[in-house]
């Protein structure tokens, strides 16, 4: 047997293990092309089979309605973070950004690189981004407002989304698309790089509406513009074929086998809720953000010292649970707990997490 | 068994046997970890390994001075089209492009977008970009001169490389990298989209020069500068992964079985030659290259009417030899033979196509 680990990374992440036994089934011949997934051509049939039925996929799982376009990009969130303000926000106009942690801090930066006007519409860095704002200070009349809708690295989650009053919200899901259920309506843009919930690293998903491509200026390069990926069906050049297609694999398998966004949050809510209950502000287990804000898809704790943080680490790897270190930049633990991450996953980490605290507590 | 085809594809393409194996094998269990390679962290020792031997292998394998460093960025060739200029040319400055076929095309296109001067130093287009230009007309000082060294799409080759007189030479190399030994000296920059002769898509090798890296304006997009590549080893965000290590497993291949570049040259000029000697002018099978420009890995070539090339294309598919159409913009018959494709395979098509010729010819 395959003596598989219990996987907390924070992306690249856990996949579903039928998807990943999928992929290796055929990996030599695939769909009796005689060839690998990795050495047909994207302009063929098998290919472009797998990439409209990625995007039929992700259509009907977020209930989207034909205004809204699914592409496939490379360069991951961090090229979006280039790619939207170069998109959305003309010289003389400003966004509206609300900075929940790591990743909206370099979004911004990333538009004033640009030389673009941005305005900081709320922050939580006053409390070391433990919390999402509640109330924001959206400009008059602002191109859009972008959100991070997870916060991988602090551990916080917007439960509920801002109104806006029509401006639309551009948000980075990377780390919580297909996680639940989702209104769609206020977006403009959603963009996701694959490696958490959607599929492994190298592609980075971008759910698009469609009046939006009409605001795209004519002279940008043209890997950098979402129009030409929206023309093109995602193949204006040689697509990142293998991640497109394990993504494909990933939906189906949200759609198929988990039935569907409801379920899978319902799952993602009781998995969260196990972790989140063993915690307190006073006890072995302290949550870092604030429970309102607790995101369901990153744990982040801390243990009474760092000394006991690296040997809870060490000895859960020990016992088959990896990936449980916080990130560099705030130390602590983590478990990260997207949809590919199972029950029985968490249940052997809660176990864990209770022997670990009577010994050590 | 499984019943692989004999594959001509142009891109993605045909990948090493042995490679695809080692994938398969370990697919759900890389190296112990008890993870998919989809799986594992970017920040991870086996990851780290992974990037760092693919480096040392290209060093090694073009035998590369400390002057040069690997780099790993997504977004194809294409996207570096928009990167050479963005990076390389200053607004008051001028660069030479040598016009080759579609691929320059498109490089001296996106330069322009940029609002950059580019100065054709050379074209082949009054001959349908059936050769590669001798002599070129260079600027007095131009910032770097940018050539495609093979050309996927037209058949041709460049088989000696110009003299430039310092100025630094950029070469789009990704249908030959490492196809054959290089004098790296008047090289300032090389790229190449692995899915010809280094791996699946989805990654971007760039061997990049030192001293350009100086040269690099320092308010450029991050995702969009040659400089956070470079001094993050290629990991400021998540990189390809997938495609990352089957590029690793691709180079071992190259050194440790085939045992290098001056012996992989060998068998593709065999190679190649062995459907070159198939064709003549006036013969069944005419070649759309001029031979002295004749490319090593793309074999183009014309039938006698275009219903006998789609006959062609359409039996040989039948006798399991895929991929033999012509790109769509030229149309005629292609036979890609990168390093991946091995002899025995252009045996089984040199069989076809005397078999073919008899019957119709």
């Amino acid at each position: 047997m395959e003596n598989r680990i219990h996987n907390f990374n924070p992306g690249p992440s856990a996949l579903p293990l039928p998807v990943l036994e999928k992929i290796k089934d055929s990996f030599l011949n695939y769909q009796s092309s005689g060839m690998s997934i990795t050495e047909i051509s994207h302009r063929s049939k098998p290919f472009d089979d797998i990439i409209n039925d990625a995007k039929l996929r992700t259509i009907r799982l977020l209930n989207l309605g034909d205004n809204y376009d699914i592409l496939f990009v490379q360069g991951g969130a961090s090229l979006q973070f280039t790619m939207v303000p170069m998109n959305f926000l003309p010289d003389a106009a400003v966004a509206d950004y609300v900075n929940t942690g790591t990743w909206s801090t370099k979004a911004i930066k990333e538009a004033a690189i640009l030389g673009k006007t941005t305005h900081v519409a709320a922050s939580s860095e006053d409390k070391n981004f433990s919390y999402i704002p509640k109330n924001l200070d959206l400009s008059a009349d602002a191109a859009y407002v972008h959100i991070t809708s997870n916060n991988t690295i602090k551990g916080t989650q917007w439960h509920e989304f801002p109104n806006t009053n029509g401006v639309p919200i551009i948000a980075d899901m990377s780390s919580d698309i297909l996680s639940r259920p989702l209104d769609i309506q206020p977006f403009g843009l959603i963009y996701a790089g694959a490696q958490k919930n959607l599929g492994p690293a190298g592609v980075c998903m971008v759910i698009i509406r469609k009046d939006m491509l009409e605001k795209i200026p004519a002279n940008l390069p043209s890997m950098l513009k979402y129009t030409t990926f929206s023309e093109k069906n995602s193949l204006y050049n040689t697509p990142p074929c293998f991640s497109i297609y394990a993504v494909q694999l990933v939906l189906e398998w949200i759609e198929e086998t988990m039935g569907g966004l409801e379920n899978i949050h319902e799952i993602n809510v009781k998995k969260a809720n196990l972790l989140y209950d063993l915690m307190s502000d006073d006890g072995f287990y302290r949550g870092t953000a604030q429970p309102d804000s607790r995101s369901l898809m990153n744990v982040t704790f801390r243990l009474p010292s760092e000394d006991l943080e690296k040997q809870f680490v060490a000895e859960a790897m020990e016992k088959g649970l990896g990936g449980l270190k916080g990130h560099r930049s705030v130390g602590g633990c983590r478990a990260s707990i997207y949809n590919a991450c199972d029950m029985k996953s968490v249940e052997a980490l809660v176990d864990f997490m209770k022997f670990f605290e009577q010994k050590n507590g």
